[in-house]
């Protein structure tokens, strides 16, 4: 099985919370990742659009699944997000991480959120550390 | 009944998300709210920790209590995340926002996130933007 | 006169920072702009390599452009910045501005830094209130 | 000598930007650091008030001073900052950085610009890696 694919399963099986918040991988690349998200009402907020933190998963899910693709353990240092446009249930949202920069120690992820129809919902900025033990 | 007791209901009872991860509202004064959270299984992501979007998460309901505190509809602009410390299940996070400005048309806020022994897990700052609707 | 030509002249004549600090705008158009600094020795820190706060001057300035160049006074609120490449006297560095998105009140941008070879020096994301008044 | 005093004659000494700038170290601590800048016409932007890369490189000399303070190379990875107040010439102002949080590796620092009258003018947080090499 090769590095991504590895990848794909370990996070797919053990991360919980997202499963939890029904955020699933949709794809994932070296460098890349694409997360999605039906928006339900376990995701709003107390006046009925989606939660800011339930769009931070979404993007969350995709820049963790980008860091990690090369088989090194990547832990989130920052992230930084602007919100654009609010949501609600039934909306389909995807994130898409890619790559700015990648350094032995570091790396560095651009993701943008947008719904069914293209419009863009979020965008974040994430950094992480990379640590010298492989994703088991 | 006061202002703040409104704002403290209306999230308490309608923030959806926060209810299925398990976050409440401890306390909330004008310009300043607390959230707490015990970490649980649907908290953690792929490697057994506390996820960042969950941290995120309880630091985005102090931020949001804390910045319509005031019964004026406030809404996200933008959040600045920095972990500092991993935990995990059992743990007791607490996330404190205290204002840093507010205009009549932004508000800022600083929220600390720390576990149960008051070690620093998390740092944020959020901006929101403030509607000219009152809080129903 | 259009509108952008204006912008581009109050700033290029009035902006003294960026006169000071050897930064110049290379191009507006409407939501986006691109800005120019050949590396001085006055834009070193102690260890001869350029300043944070030099990328960052440059950065601002093609944030600054884009922002205003409807000729809607627009105010920095935040702007987030990541450093991924060093780079010292000589270099000549780019900065690129682009539209995230623009609504009546805020407007939000995504700034690429870039050395004379196309390696990517530092992004940043920043976030403006517009007011209601024209450049003047 | 001390590594302290080291490491602020080194900045003092070597930090051309900072000078071009006018900006200079007041105090330094191990994790903590406060630095000053009357503004002057050089750091005005087109309408007349204090650039926000001049508040910028004022909150960035103090998160260097803080971060380097230990006499190990720091080096920014980010630097978030919100702008809350404008001023113009004749202001006073001062940044100082103070340390949330210190690892072999990394350094996180929250950096608060004030003016003479102890109003907030902008709040900031920035992080660095450690490199293995001591400050020269």
């Amino acid at each position: 099985m090769d590095t991504v694919q590895k990848v794909f399963e370990k996070i797919t099986a053990g991360d919980i919370y997202a499963r939890h918040n029904g955020i699933e991988i949709e794809e994932i690349k070296p460098g890349y990742a694409k997360t999605r998200m039906t928006v339900r009402e376990n995701h709003l907020n107390a006046v009925n659009i989606t939660h800011g933190a339930a769009v931070f998963g979404l993007a969350d899910l995709a820049f963790a699944a980008a860091a990690n693709s090369y088989g090194q353990v990547a832990v989130a240092l920052n992230m930084n997000i602007s919100y654009v446009q609010a949501t609600t249930t039934g909306a389909v949202l995807t994130a898409t991480a890619t790559e700015d920069k990648l350094t032995n120690r570091t790396g560095l992820y651009r993701i943008v959120v947008e719904d069914e129809t293209g419009d863009l919902v979020a965008v974040a900025e994430g950094l992480v550390f990379r640590k010298s033990e492989p994703v088991r």
